[in-house]
């Protein structure tokens, strides 16, 4: 693991690309069958195509041609992180803002993946694989395919997680590229746990989280209602999969989604989402948490469970090789609030358990452990 | 503690009372006020009636008078579990048949709460306050007032769960008081951990739990659909009363219900129920569960958290004195399930992580924490 | 047609049997194939076993051979009427019960359909071939099998609705075979326009319709939730059937469900219907609807189309002729109530539209068409 | 009413403004308090600000200070409608744009409203009262609150359908000024009846629907899950105010959104609306339908009721008097597609009613009434 990095990222003088949304990921899987199982028996994505190598997969209402690509490889990790940019011309905008930037680079007319087009992938500064493409086959748009839809439907990508040492760094890089901010986690120090920043008028299209990095923390896909999410549970339940249900579901206290985590056959974490709100306005109101508030990552207070916090998938760079991790030397928030030196509250300022005259415990998971 | 209790209860020769369903409790609260800003405020039951010492509530869709009285007193407890049976005569024949088990009995021509009629009150050779009666004050039946609903309404009283240290016992007893068992909890071994049965065609009125008892270890309320209960979460986190949430939401094994279960101010617990199945046919199979099946209680595998297993309330004597605790001498089920000592399976001989390809890991818990 | 019957049904001296619940219906098709294809395919009922006469389909939750048979013939018809009883003595309780009455009665020890052991078989009093069994094979409850479950799936069967001339008549009848009256909707005159009454503890078993008959006038199915039933016509749209689609989705006056009306390939009406309330007690309150009040058939005042009053299934004699239908001479509830010769109120006594000072307007339907 | 207008609305040279979505509106109400009950009791809107001529209203997740507003007057019209705009200075491009095009225009630097800052007010080319802002007070943001939420609560304000005599003279107006078309409604002689069209990436911000203009057809609110819009049912039919359900529940063909019509006590029209989809990027395939698909407007095929077609709010000029209305000229969708004159179909070119051997009717409606 290599040293951490506290140089600032260079502000590019060109202008950056227009990214209109998340839009995919290209993922490398050891075993591509039980892969394809995962994602299109039991969680329903609709193959576009497919070969013996990899399979391109879209959700219910998405008219691009994938949100996910799955390669067959020797060690799980993400080879792209993709965003759609608004004009073709946006695409020659990123290429001339990371060259700036002084980051490898690579340019393909052809696009590096089937169904879409001229592509721009780069290592950008934190380590990541990103890529930005505009031109993209159309594949038929599912959305009133009602004879297709299945009780826990996936009917869009919504966003990644990505894990980076220094939060701070990361999110000023994103600023810059266009992303705003909806929601972050802080302490009363002014350390930063994870910041959430959209382009798509959502609460995020990718959000920051603190760690070692450059990994990939999860991809999210939204369903319709909140009763399809606790179907994909059950459904994991009747093949005796449960063990793949890592955290939730749950209400989140940032982003105010109804949420889900899942556990794919490779470790690859993908998050089932939905109902978070409207932050298309410039001047959406930035909410921060406090690190110790117990319902910041659970609105109900349920515990985050170490692998939520501890596991993540490794990145490439553009050769295919896995990206060397810089270790996160801020506090750790699961170190903060959970174990022997950790504390969260219920309640702020309720330390002794009067509050409203009920029973007032605190932090519920040291209750029960 | 007293010493376990192994004798057999006594089968009397006159018939059983035919009791209809689970109809109320009546629980010892130590701060009125408290506990009306939970099941009213939070919860949204209906008040029937009230005074400074008493509050009666009942549920959206009931038309009996309650099916909760809150009475204030200086220590939590249970003072009555509430059957309602078919007939008048029922309550004659349930007083006859308590008697010849030799079991302290109470009968009260005017009733022991508001809006009951003629009732009897035993000690039960549970050791529970059992109470049976027929003539009951109508109240109005809400169900039609959508002008009052609230987004996590509880629209029924659905079930008890009783806490007994020998689940057979206690099993053979209301099997003959005409109660049918629709799903248990055994080991290969053939200890009984749990059971549950019924009288009115659902998975239970009542359910019994091995553990050291008479204590009851929670009263049910049924929701229409799941995303109520969720709502009920959601309220509780806007109210920072996220700790009264002990465990779930969730999906049981055992009745195919969607649960969550609430500790009131005193600790009382409280589940909301939804979904469970049919059970009214004779011949409705009887589902057994191993008990180290790690979808028996959660039928994603989420952890039960130790405290539902330890806590459950006290019950009265029928002169309002706590009784006594007998400890269970069979194994417990926490113990042989989770921590050092315990093991639970996700796939039945799965040891080697193999199932299907995909990562597989038996027990989730222990790979969590 | 043949002449109203007036004479009362006489009462056997004998006890009636001890019916659990409406278990099946056995429907003549006149295309087996394009009634798999709806049944099946569009519906999601699950195929217990079928050969090329005969299909035999159970619900998600059922754990008896099967709900619905569909057998192949010449004109849409309805054979079989089936209740399951409770014991084995019940069929020869049915058997005497019925022949007291003077009914034409069959019995067949191996029962008359597959999966079906000994059986009564008879023309009641209202012509209407009903039948009696208590054995029966049981098949695989698919109730936690959510790898299976579609978006729309029915769960239970529920109950049926007949048609008959004479209301009142042939609740008399029904009542006295141990059937309870839960709604009804008259008038101020005194006419019975409709019953609803039960066995199981829900709303109904079956119902009576107020029309020309005997004539099956729907077979229901329960769904989990509201918006199941929402996705069966959103598929029904998807495949360009929603011509299927009768009446609804709405919900329901008369016993409190959301409910939806389908007619299949040969005009069979299916009901799919969720959420009425619990009537198990002796004392459930009976609501008695008025035939003008707009929201007694659908809650939203929304109109019922004239097609659900007219049409209804044949029904077939024990030689499996059709049987005549003897003409209802009281009023017609749609004539009561819409077109030229009805009224409708939305409020009681509103007639000048002033009520709460908004836009009053009694009938809806009346300012629509 | 006035003649026709054919004359092409003239391009400004300047940049239109950035607008960001559908804001707001102003309803002038003859019984504020009337109106109060409607949309606060009944439909749970919540309370900004008000005194007795005037109330501020948001939805449960908006941020800025209303999305409607009710005034005392009169006659029930409609005095604003309002989108918020990205930056200040897009207000100055909405005046210099609207000017260009030799409308009346009026700008306060103060706002028309409280809680607005600097505002223009134009008489569009359409003859609608449209305003443009940036500035606006902050108002708690109560997406978390889930102890006010109620069972059937409006989280955002969705779009605004106006109704204009020449959509396809509209259509290329909006167009000029952002908008981007994602669905509309066409026959084969090249007839316009409708068009869909966004800015905030959604199915629209607003659209138009052929008719005699400048009217306001309807304003819709988002709710979160489908049920929460039948819930609104529930309670119309509690409080015995069904007749203000005007059309639906039902799902849109047009959309894809589950919907609802209701008329407020001034018959003002509000839709209730959840579930469309992701329309941001610039290649969204746009969906024409075809007048005389049955699905258009309701997927389900249930009949549109003529006063949905017919009645719409008039609108104001800048100085409060109502905007004369022009007629429509072209074809009616009414009168092509329901009555002696019109047709609809399930099925194209399904006329024998042979489709996949299932019983095909072609237009429901006509085999209903």
């Amino acid at each position: 693991m290599s040293a951490p990095v506290t140089d600032p990222i260079p502000t590019p003088s060109c202008p950056p690309p227009d990214i209109l949304r998340c839009a995919s990921a290209e993922l490398i899987v050891t075993d591509l069958a039980a892969s394809r199982r995962f994602y299109v028996e039991v969680l329903g994505l609709h193959v576009t195509e497919e070969d013996d190598q990899v399979i391109y997969l879209r959700s219910f209402e998405e008219f691009i041609h994938h949100n996910l690509v799955l390669r067959q490889g020797d060690e799980p990790a993400v080879a792209a992180i993709s965003y759609r940019v608004r004009t073709p011309e946006d695409v020659d905008a990123a290429e001339a803002y990371y060259r700036e930037m002084g980051c490898r680079v690579e340019r393909r007319a052809d696009g590096f993946v089937r169904g879409v087009g001229d592509t721009v992938r780069v290592e950008d500064p934190l380590g990541f694989p990103y890529e930005f493409f505009h031109e993209v086959e159309h594949a038929e748009r599912l959305h009133m395919r009602y004879d297709l839809i299945s009780a826990g439907e996936l009917v869009r990508i919504d966003h990644f997680n990505q894990v980076t040492p220094d939060v701070p760094r990361g999110r000023t890089y994103l600023e810059e590229l266009g992303f705003r901010v909806t929601e972050d986690i802080k302490d009363e120090a002014g350390t930063t746990y994870a910041a959430w920043m959209h382009r798509k008028g959502t609460v995020h299209d990718t959000a920051l989280t603190g760690g070692d990095g450059p990994r990939l923390h999860h991809i999210a896909f939204a369903t319709h209602e909140k009763h399809n999410i606790l179907q994909i549970c059950d459904k994991l339940g009747a093949l005796r999969l449960s063990d793949q249900i890592e955290r939730g579901p749950g209400r989140h206290g940032v982003s105010n989604a109804f949420y889900l985590y899942l556990r794919d056959p490779d470790g690859h974490r993908i998050e089932v989402y939905t109902q978070d709100y409207y932050t298309g306005d410039p001047d959406n109101p930035v909410i921060t948490w406090d690190v110790h508030d117990n319902q910041r990552r659970d609105w109900w207070g349920n515990p985050v469970v170490p692998s939520w916090y501890t596991d993540a998938s490794r990145v490439l760079d553009l050769d295919g090789a896995v990206q060397p991790l810089t270790q996160r030397t801020d506090s750790s928030e699961m170190e903060v609030t959970i174990g022997a030196d950790g504390f969260s509250y219920t309640r702020e300022g309720d330390e002794d358990g009067t509050y409203r005259g009920e029973a007032s415990k605190g932090f519920k998971l040291g209750n029960q452990l």
